[in-house]
């Protein structure tokens, strides 16, 4: 009988290894205090210029004749789309029915979004990349080491390779600390995921330019500004194998998968494509697809001018949602332990029916026309929170290759009994921080809006984990 | 700040009271020697007969003018209709491009699958139905408590109330136990997903006709013998919560979960579903739709006559597979572990690319026109496996309910070196028993067919567990 030849990692070490890193306020490289004008420099050292276009100059996209859909002439990237959602009420949903159209992006490739990890001076030190996307509101922001989709790193762009991906694919990978298929946004994307992956370098690994080593402790500083961490980074770091024990959790595991699938079941959804052109209560322009009464997003096209990227110069649609968007945690300490509450949302481009997103998380801007009773829950509970009960409060915005400026405030609000009780209404729940991990280390539990929001968390929970 | 106030059950003691009732080889009821009887005595006391019919004596089904599609003139229920399925091996695929056609069952609705436990003299017992399904070889099959659509218990078969029900949905179900979204066929169904739920009873229960209280012992060696055990019943088995350590086994569960993904991520599945009379390879005649070749399954319809069921009296369609499956484990033990080969398989039906299966799920009579070359990898390893290395070997069908006479040999065989490699090829890894258990409390990580070979290999893991 042959002795197993595989090493198998001993997980908890691997935590407690994550745990010295977030630790470490400072790193071996670049010092926290001078990441702003390291970052401002990689901006002067590549131009960019983003422009929008009318969709008539954008170049290899059109619409499609027969559809309307918005395409490439390659087949690739991804395409703009209509479709039709119904989410029938019986017999156990919560609500009226509801019946919309509205465009989506269908990009059915499956991207990888991986951040390398290696060891400096004892403590995981993560190479994060200062990169330009179009939709960025100020360009330039911290990304994973790679994050590239299949048409990426197979080619279709004609540009270069992407850096570091050998890292992730192909024999000679590193060894893997995080990697599970998550979902990205269901309000704008069908049935998308991408590859979350943390991987540890085995040997030495040469720093390109563009690119940085920072401790998870200067990460989470930075995770303390406006606009700098995307929505890329954010996810993978979600995923970090943190301690994900239950103990002191009001639900335990048994009960909050129960909860889970309970969610899931009391749910249908029905989705159908439909050509983009056919969708009723959207508008077509020259420069924009927009909804006729201003609300949710737009579609519009940008050019792009780069010297940094896979190529020099391009044009591409991008989804342009119209007001700031609140995402927040309510959080409650139980018996000493930090606890977050959780809803099961419903989201159109979700592979399947729900999954947990934060108590908040919409465009009040969207609502503003509906009465008290039909905003969003909790929604109030944010807005009118004073300062000494904001524990966090950040702009963060989506990814920008697909999202222009879709920026949301990102809030961790402490709650009383009176705002939040401890038995909450149908659709949410309270779990701990520890939880979620446990919980997203597989795909479809947390929507990308929860993931940035457990980044966040354990990015302030020094104290509190 | 107040207490928790819901209770938190003790996951350990759970597998502990499990293990309990595993190791339990007589009941505080029926006992195992006598359970021949009273299914035979069930059997006479409710007269069943069912008899294959014209698909134009369906009362309720027809043929859908537009697209040939068999539907109920009710909308519920089921229907059959066309899949068209394409496998892109691009550019991380394995083997040729595949693209073929095929009717497929689309049942949007989530089903409960649901036993009830309750402690007698400190051992739980699981309260088991006898159960007629028409398509069942038998008829007669051991079922879960309850075993409903939503249109049973919803009354679309305008029959009587599902018994037990109340033990698992609304405000006076018992504690929870398993709860869990499992898929069902993924060759047979579109995208169709049961809740798998196991509920330990408060108080008293009263014991109806047709059902009976087991302990998990006395079930595990009904598992020995030939369709007795339903599917149902051993996809719900598969969820109990036995312990789970990863102790022992080859790959860590980042190294699984990560082997799983990278599953996911390299194969590309796209179906389309299509009108079923539009679809190539495939003939329909009076009573039977059938590929042309004779092989895989024939859509048939049947009329059923029986005293115990919601309705007296029904036709309806199921699908026929053509010939005697063949699904195994190969199993090897590595350091004195047990291992099992398990393989990530794409099935058309499967909501998500890949699910894993055993490590052969086939029926060979599919692959009798190949060469031998294009036949299932390990399968030619089973089959002449010698009565010395198979630990198991047990016919068991699949749900009567929708298929007719779908029987397989589920086998257990012992493996060496030779046969099947410590490093496995692609697509196929050995993982633990209990890293089974651990994947299976979240829905799409095993298959069906997988799901009954691990109650099957808990059910003969006295000594190795």
């Amino acid at each position: 009988m042959p002795s197993p030849i595989i090493q198998t990692p001993d997980d908890k070490s691997l935590s407690a290894r994550i745990a010295l890193s977030a630790a470490a306020a400072q790193g071996a490289h670049l010092r926290t205090e001078d990441f702003g004008d390291w970052l401002a420099g990689r901006g002067r050292a590549n131009a960019f210029r983003v422009e929008r276009i009318p969709f008539a100059e954008l170049d290899g996209w059109s619409f499609q004749e027969s559809t309307g859909n918005l395409v490439h002439r390659s087949g690739r990237f991804f395409t703009v789309e209509g479709l039709h959602v119904t989410e029938e009420a019986e017999p156990h949903g919560d609500g009226p029915y509801a019946d919309w159209y509205q465009p989506i992006i269908k990009q059915p490739e499956v991207g990888i979004l991986g951040i390398l990890v290696k060891e400096f001076d004892g403590v995981l030190h993560f190479l994060m990349q200062a990169k330009m996307e179009p939709g960025n509101p100020n360009l330039l922001q911290l990304s994973p080491t790679v994050q590239a989709t299949r048409s990426n790193y197979t080619k279709a762009h004609k540009g270069g390779d992407v850096k570091y991906v050998e890292y992730f694919v192909g024999p000679d990978r590193g060894r893997i600390v995080a990697d599970v298929l998550q979902s990205e946004h269901g309000s704008w994307f069908y049935r998308k995921s991408n590859r979350n992956m943390v991987v540890e370098a085995v040997g030495d690994v040469p720093l390109l330019d563009d690119f940085c080593w920072l401790t998870l402790g200067q990460i989470h500083e930075l995770l303390r500004r406006d606009n700098v961490v995307n929505m890329d980074s954010r996810t993978v770091l979600s995923c970090l194998p943190f301690e994900d024990s239950s103990d002191g959790a009001l639900l335990s595991d048994i009960e909050l998968l129960s909860w889970f699938t309970g969610e899931r079941t009391r749910h249908s959804v029905r989705t159908e494509r439909v050509p983009l052109d056919s969708i009723p209560g959207w508008k077509r322009g020259e420069s924009t697809i927009e909804h006729e009464a201003g609300r949710y997003f737009n579609v519009v096209a940008v050019s792009v001018r780069a010297g940094n990227r896979e190529v020099t110069g391009w044009t591409q649609p991008l989804f342009e949602p119209v007001g700031l968007g609140v995402t927040a945690f309510l959080t409650r300490e139980f018996d000493g332990v930090q606890h977050v509450l959780v809803q099961a949302r419903v989201e159109a481009g979700f592979l399947d029916t729900v999954e947990l997103g934060p108590t908040v998380q919409c465009t009040p801007d969207n609502y503003a026309h509906l009465p008290e009773e039909r905003r969003p829950r909790f929604l109030d509970t944010v807005l009118r929170a004073g300062a000494d009960r904001i524990r966090y409060e950040v702009v963060h915005s989506e990814e920008g290759g697909r999202f222009l400026n879709a920026e949301s405030r990102f809030l961790i609000v402490d709650a009383d009994e009176a705002d939040a009780p401890l038995d909450p209404p149908p659709g949410y729940a309270w779990v701990t921080p520890a939880q979620l991990t446990s919980l997203v280390r597989h795909g479809h539990y947390l929507n990308v809006q929860a993931r940035t929001m457990l980044a966040c968390l354990n990015a302030t929970a020094v104290s509190t984990r």
